[in-house]
């Protein structure tokens, strides 16, 4: 198959298990450092997978993001809120249009690349709180980037429609190691265990009969 | 009127004029540095006209443009091409969907401060170059930060099919210094005079009946 995709890596399970999924058409991937109490561990699973893989991999400072926007997820660990994903809570872990911004700084990096292609691994758990993982979001983004480059570039964003379940199961299929994957709001060394992410990581883990080999700071407080 | 836009103010004549005309409007400004030539004396442009209207403005750095992307404006002022605006040799100064990046980055900082509508003074004379001027991106990208954002954050473009003079001459009976304008892509101390931006400049300023305040080096050459 033909490399003519760049692939938005967080580092978290989902863009790595995309990264696997699609490593036959991904060319190149791009990392972002906005400044999040999670970013600097999750860009070290970044650079591992690509390691693993061969794929080259671009980092990009956003710290403006952390200068001049308004997120729990940008202040520390403290403000995260502890508990299930729900709208009341989480609403003040959103970056305001996150993906917006890194997806538009990864169409001028793949026209300037010469790629036909912007990867994103958006997935239907997120859609309720975040407007800028929903589909309405990512298809009049992918109109954006087609009707604003010289080369049309689409955006492909496979996952729109899975959940976390779905995704573990593929990555289970393609033997992602989960053990450097990051996901937890606080940006600890390890795990909490018990934010909003922490707790959907576990359960898609454990849902699709995955040996979780992640450290959790609650489990260590109740050992 | 209420304050609720947000402009991209680049410094540049289109986007000042946009200032004046619509600063009822406009609570905030953002300015970017994304490594062009001309950024720096075009950003102290923005700055001037801030201060005399009293509008904040927002300096944002997006210096992995000038690391990563290809453009001659981002290669030292001897890759800009000399003449009038046309595909051949106007397309090398085009920055991989730079409006789309800007744009994006807008939109997450009006939604951070809970302002309404992003602005943008994009015109007709740049849509046959660049890709994301053009009014189907205009209007993809506004999908798009609606789509993304929670209070759908309108994208506002009202010069989009105004001509180069038609801003001029607004920009006349408004009573805009273009002496504190920048345009030039070499990015000299003086405008260059013979870039395709400088000779659309010189050819709005005459055609609006102003009186051109700017210093032209090609005018010092045949002195």
């Amino acid at each position: 198959m033909n490399k003519d995709a760049l692939l938005v890596l967080s580092g978290g399970m989902d863009s790595v298990t995309m990264l696997y999924d699609f490593s036959d058409s991904i060319d190149l991937a791009v990392t972002f450092n906005y400044g999040s109490n999670h970013n600097m561990r999750e860009m070290e699973c970044a650079r591992y997978h690509c390691r693993n893989l061969g794929i080259e991999l671009v980092e990009i400072d956003l710290s403006f993001i952390g200068q001049y926007f308004h997120s729990s997820l940008l202040s520390g660990a403290d403000a995260v809120p502890v508990g299930e994903y729900d709208f009341d809570n989480m609403k003040s872990t959103v970056v305001p249009f996150r993906n917006g911004i890194m997806l538009a700084a990864a169409a001028g990096l793949a026209e300037s690349r010469g790629l036909k292609a912007v990867m994103i691994a958006n997935h239907a758990g997120d859609h309720a709180i975040y407007p800028d993982c929903r589909e309405t979001f990512v298809k009049a983004m992918g109109s954006a980037i087609a009707a604003g480059t010289y080369d049309s570039i689409e955006l492909r964003a496979p996952y729109t429609l899975l959940s976390k379940i779905q995704i573990a199961e593929k990555g289970k299929e393609l033997g992602v190691d989960y053990g450097h994957t990051y996901s937890c709001y606080k940006g600890g060394e390890h795990h909490c265990g018990c934010c909003g992410t922490c707790i959907e990581r576990r359960q898609a883990l454990a849902e699709a009969g995955i040996a979780d080999p992640t450290i959790y700071e609650d489990d260590a407080v109740t050992i």
